[in-house]
């Protein structure tokens, strides 16, 4: 599993780019729980005022989250924010920081949330599997390839 | 999906704490791409010395990364870094960044790097799944409740 990998075209550090950052995966963690409204978000991940602003105005833009305005009786028009189709392809993204925390960071006392299956209610498990329908159990499985957008093939 | 997100005990609250920085990041996909040395690190990311140097020390510490000595002819002794069971098992995350970024970030080019099945390859694809073996397709089929190290539980 070597050289691919450390092409300079590489999506991991393009993602990280957009999503990179504590406060973001905060505010993309309420996003998931159905949190929309800029107080609600304040106070359950705890960012400073600017810092939340700033994080959702960056979401926005890069078309993770889009805003949609809403009045509460006697106030001023406000945004909500909700994910859009892109912003919800982060939701792998979340489980798997989720799934590796509970298992190495929850002591003793387990995990905080458990994911269930709406229909049947059994835990939700991460796997890999290839376009042929094969399990692939981790790392030692996968052979990284060149893909169409790598630096490497043209240099 | 609302409330046991907001859990004050979050699992990716805990995870981001220990890996929550894009240089940590790719850290680890240098050290997933087979990359053990520092001066091939340093390289392959472009991180500054002393923030390498602090990430590494981070992920040792945490237990992520273990580190082997190693001497060339003629030069002293210094340190490799090998991914422990506890780092690799962020092989998911890792995936789920760079499937994001190939998807949303790459352009008219297409993925920098695919990730195949060594046995077959077929290119991989993440999925969750019960325990049940139901395959679950996205978070809308996902109900969220407190688990065994939920703060709701005892509040």
């Amino acid at each position: 599993m070597t050289a691919p990998f450390r092409d300079t075209n590489c999506s991991i550090e393009r993602t990280l780019n957009v999503v990179g950052e504590k406060w973001t995966f905060l505010v993309l963690r309420e996003a998931f729980s159905g949190v929309r409204r800029f107080a609600d978000m304040q106070a359950n991940t705890g960012a400073p005022r600017q810092v939340l602003s700033a994080r959702l105005a960056r979401l926005v833009d890069e078309g993770l989250l889009r805003k949609k305005p809403y009045r509460e009786p006697g106030q001023r028009q406000r945004d909500e924010y909700r994910l859009t189709e892109k912003g919800r392809d982060l939701y792998p993204l979340l489980v798997a920081l989720m799934h590796w925390g509970d298992t190495y960071l929850s002591g003793d006392s387990g995990a905080p949330v458990l994911l269930t299956h709406r229909d049947c209610g059994a835990p939700i498990e991460q796997h890999f599997r290839c376009a042929e329908g094969h399990e692939v159990a981790g790392p030692r499985e996968v052979t990284p390839l060149p893909g169409s957008g790598s630096a490497l093939k043209s240099a």
